[in-house]
């Protein structure tokens, strides 16, 4: 990102980079054989249902112009796309919520002209994204993305915040088109003949009162299943599948307790998505959209350009946030970046979708972090697994202590490719020093080496960087297309519910709304907060200073969201938030410290945490006939677990420090090694012990 | 409690004892002026709730013959003949669940005898009461209450998880009637006419809807606004009144709503409570039940004896056991306890209230301490006003320190009559210091008197006993038997959450449930347990004495969970609880370690609480303009919120400790001065901190 200046620079040295992994990108997926299928299943759900959320939301707002049939087949084509063409195929890409509400705000427009109207929305749109695809090619040959550290927390957590208000009006009730959210059960659909029987009273109210059950029955069990991994019941699988499958797992089984109803409840009670199944005419027509582009008045062609300077901000924007997400340094990951190349990608892509008439896709979150964290996972469970097979095997044949080390570090090296045999030896100094260690005093050594717990606690962070889970996801979600008979099934109150549960969702760790509480608290019960784990803001920054700035984003907030409310300028909506770079860089230093302003708008999450009981006695594990330690004694916090406490719901990694004072000696979450020798020293087992590496 | 052998000893004791207390108990109460409406109407809400919940579940298992008029009026009566001529004025009396499962018996007992029948139940239950009386002042006079000391925490604990079962089967459905529960909603009640518009299919599908949304709507924000006062949000005195107040709150609300249902829906949807009203003939008929006892057969007479064995052990036992709760030792109470008398009395109530048909009142939890709680808070409050004026005044006089702390001790003795100087010396006795520590070093000393301060932080605990509270409660749930046509607007799914929230709100602190959770916790998550506050026996006793223990328990309950269900034999359900106190005494001690059956079944709550955060910098309350300490920067919690957290739902206290190597040095939460101390320190502003004294 430091070519800013030169001409295509950016592009040429992305793909020089990516051209030396893209063999490698398919072979190392291939070779992983039937484990890849975990991380595949987990983002295609987790990918998956947003969409044909906004696959409903947007088919009410354009009158079934647009429905979930294309949102899925975009988010299908998109990802294929990418993850063949693209660069950094940890990028994962779907239709999100700014694009539903541009397309709404099309719609609007072209629906009001006589001379563009229902018939030529599509066609309209595809200019805008002809435009558009125009303005991010000319963004990603300029080198733009140079300047995507610009896009600090402050603007990225207000747009967050803006996206939570609209899933809230959604599933309430939207503004302009009385369709949407939990109200609209209790409604006649408009253009439904008002005489039918579940439209009297009985039922329409009937279908109200199962809404408020569904919306609010599936809002909170999805929340609840959401942290299923810090329970303290159930086994760590049951847990785990739990806590990454809950959510489509409870629209599921809402679903089926919709089915349940006695049977003298009427058909159409409770009402059910409505899409045209892919095979009808109405889905058929979109992909001869192209044909009629010349059919758009000129006038509205060059019109088109302003949507589309929306549009493209937004979507270079987002694309650009999403892919840094997935990469943060703490990631580790060994193949390159390629921001510049995936401007140019996203701009073909936008332009394939316009020309087919279904609105495109851009890269997403949190879906695009949870993806390599996923990977991360993944990639230690195999890593760990051969070189514990090593060393056990250097164990029988009763090998010296060096000559395991080296037999584990070449098989290390053989799965770690591409990497400098310099940086290995560093990060792999720790389990060199268990292993020798063990070395000459021999079997009298207090610390014996155990292969699978040094492994554990020494093995460096690794993703499993590929292109097939990328892939699969995308295949299966464009073979949702065909599961459509199965998806109209699915309740709209569910779905209220499920625009409830990402509103809610997107809460925790957006700084903003954990300031905006921070007002609400009276200055004697502050102390709660830090009594809690908290951001370092909290023990920075003088109140004062906090809340002044934080008055200012809500008001500018309110402004943001007043705008989308505008019938036909509401279009402009993205302006505000390109507006608040500038502001950002040049009036708020005028009215904050620049110290403070830092901590304010950090681009890392610092988070200080509470102390842990140091000096617990596990005294009720003891007296089990298992005076030494032993596996049953271990403590139960699986590597996701870890992960999942220490990312935020937008997936942004947070950095830990024990305490303000010492000198903010932070930790990552990916030294999670530091956490696995602990958590068996029976000392200290919990997650905060972590600074002390 | 020391003369189990001496006749009439006990009782003539424990008159001597409060007789001379007995114009004082009516002298404070009256002298406190206003502020004691606080007191009595948080008790009034804590004990008319329950009473008219159990007044409708008696109405429906007695086919109208008793109802909430019946449970209100014996409340009322009981109270104000307790309040008036009972022992300890502390103990709060109320009917309560045992006293409705037996009158349920009695009446499916009495419908079927063809002698007896509905016509003579009333008379019939007269002579179990007459019995259960001539029992009671048995026990009164040959000193039975000596031996609850033998009630243990097993025992105690069963019985209270027997009741939350009984409650869920209340809330959900009952098993012998149908119309409990919120089941019965989406059935026609029994003896309607099925032909009614609103018990055709529709209407009772959207009464069964209704019924599920107002059921979970109650039990969620009664269980939250419980909660109230640890909220980090509102001022201290919206929490606390929400915190107070919230339950019946949530009923007015949830009632309220169900009359802000559309017009169309008829009347009769929701339902509502049911209940003749006290002025009418079904009402009236009661006060005469006395003329009708010699028409009940002989042998149904002397039947009634075993039954009344049953309903005289369960009242010994309750009314024991919440005044003995009542009467922690904590609470620091200065006039004598009164355990064989008010068994006595108790003896008597049950005889009137059999004589004029209606159900009778004893001791309930966890109403009784929370009576007592309530007047320490006010008291507190009481004396600290008149000694910081006291000290003020003295300050603006320029006294010496000893003159300032020798008024401020003439002001404590004057309001704590009863008292012998020497003990108050040594109360006061930090105090005392913290005056006198300014004198001879004077306005440069760095710990300065600050009345206000150091009488928060040094005031002994003392409790406002008087009889007022408890006879103005009495009076004003008198008056709701007056209030019933507005009770009645209670819709009867309203009341099935109530029940269920009854249920949930009894399981935290019963260290049965506490132990049956941790059965479900896999060995690797027991750490989570360690990590928070846990009841002390966790780190003492093995896990596998823990689970043989707990194992017991749950076999035993379900035995007697399932002797309610047999139809007559189940009025003997009381029956297992009386033999757990031999087998606690003579079995167990054969299958456990003494020192572990002691700390399984302790006398006290014991617990270990999390470490505090150590060293913590409050500086984000910095920078504004109050770089000294000020009352700003004062830390907000007041004292009911330090008892909420150290007082078991049953309102047990807790005792606590840092650790448990740290010889168990445990400490109760009405060291509170300890507490106030502390967080106008800074340093360590947590509950634990009570530790360090």
């Amino acid at each position: 990102m430091d070519h800013s200046n030169n001409f295509l620079r950016g592009i040429i040295n992305d793909v020089k980079g990516r051209a030396l992994c893209y063999r490698q990108d398919w072979e190392v997926g291939l070779r992983t054989g039937i484990s890849i299928l975990a991380p595949t299943m987990y983002i295609f759900f987790a990918s998956a249902l947003p969409v044909i959320a906004f696959g409903e939301q947007l088919s009410r707002s354009t009158d079934g112009a647009l429905s979930t049939v294309e949102t899925l087949a975009s988010t299908a084509i998109c990802g294929i796309l990418h993850s063949v063409l693209g660069g950094q195929p940890m990028l994962i890409v779907g239709v999100a919520e700014p694009t539903v509400i541009m397309y709404t705000y099309l719609y609007n427009f072209a629906k009001e002209r006589k001379d563009l109207g229902e018939r030529l929305y599509l066609a309209w749109a595809g200019w805008v994204c002809i435009w558009t695809a125009i303005m991010l090619v000319l963004l990603a040959i300029f080198n733009a993305s140079a300047i995507i550290s610009r896009f600090t927390r402050v603007a990225g957590e207000l747009f967050g915040m803006l996206i939570t208000l609209l899933f809230f009006q959604e599933a309430i009730r939207a503004c302009f088109n009385l369709a949407h959210g939990l109200i609209s059960e209790f409604e006649v659909p408009e253009g439904e003949d008002h005489t039918g029987p579940i439209y009297q009273f009985q039922w329409l109210y009937t279908n109200g009162l199962l809404g408020i059950i569904f919306t609010t029955g599936l809002l909170f069990t999805a929340l609840k299943s959401r942290g299923a991994r810090a329970w303290r019941y159930g086994t760590g699988a049951l847990r785990g599948f739990i806590a990454d499958y809950g959510v489509p797992l409870m629209v599921v089984v809402w679903t089926a307790m919709s089915y349940a109803l006695p049977s003298q409840v009427p058909s159409g009670v409770p009402r059910r998505l409505f899409s045209p199944l892919p095979w009808e005419p109405k889905s058929l027509e979109h992909w001869s959209v192209a044909k009629g582009l010349f059919s758009v008045p000129p006038l509205y062609i060059f019109a088109a350009i302003i949507p589309a300077l929306m549009v493209a901000g937004l979507y270079f924007f987002d694309h650009s946030v999403a892919s840094q997400l997935a990469q943060q340094k703490e990631f580790n990951l060994k193949n390159p970046s390629a921001y510049h190349y995936d401007i140019l990608v996203l701009g073909f892509m936008v332009l394939a979708c316009g020309l087919i008439g279904i609105p495109p896709a851009n890269g997403v979150l949190p879906q695009s972090p949870m993806h390599t964290k996923s990977l991360a996972v993944l990639k230690r469970q195999i890593i760990r697994k051969k070189m514990v097979e090593s060393a056990k095997e250097g164990i029988r044949k009763q090998a010296s202590s060096s000559e395991i080390y080296g037999k584990m570090q070449e098989v290390f090296e053989k799965m770690d490719k591409g990497h400098t045999t310099i940086s290995i030896d560093k990060e792999l100094k720790n389990l060199k020093d268990a292993v020798m260690n063990d070395g000459p005093r021999g079997q009298d050594s207090k610390v014996q080496f155990d292969p699978e717990k040094h492994i554990d606690a020494h093995l460096p962070v690794r993703v499993n960087e590929q292109r097939v889970t990328n892939l699969l996801q995308s295949l299966l979600v464009g073979a949702c297309v065909g599961a459509m008979p199965v998806i109209k099934k699915i309740p709209t109150s569910v779905l209220w519910g499920y625009f409830a549960y990402m509103a809610v969702d997107s809460l925790p760790g957006n700084q903003f709304w954990e300031r905006t509480l921070l007002m609400f608290i009276s200055p004697g019960r502050r102390f709660k907060v830090l009594d809690g784990t908290h951001a370092s803001f909290v023990e920075s920054v003088p109140f004062k200073q906090i809340a002044v700035f934080t008055i200012f984003q809500i008001v500018y907030l309110l402004v943001c969201f007043g705008v989308t409310w505008i019938p036909i300028a509401g279009i402009l909506f993205p302006l505000p938030f390109f507006l608040l770079i500038t502001i950002r860089q040049h009036v708020l230093p005028k009215f904050f410290h620049p110290h403070h302003l830092q901590e304010l708008d950090a681009a890392e999450y610092d988070e200080i945490v509470r102390a842990p009981r140091h000096g617990r006695s596990l005294s009720f594990a003891e007296g089990e006939g298992s005076p030494t330690e032993n596996d049953d004694n271990q403590i139960d916090v699986c590597d996701a677990e870890i992960l999942d406490e220490l990312t935020t719901h937008r997936g942004e990694l947070k950095h830990r420090a024990m305490s303000f004072k010492e000198e903010r000696s932070q930790v990552t979450i990916l030294k999670w090694n530091a956490f696995s020798i602990k958590r068996r020293n029976r000392g200290c087992p919990c997650l905060s012990s972590l600074i002390n590496f």
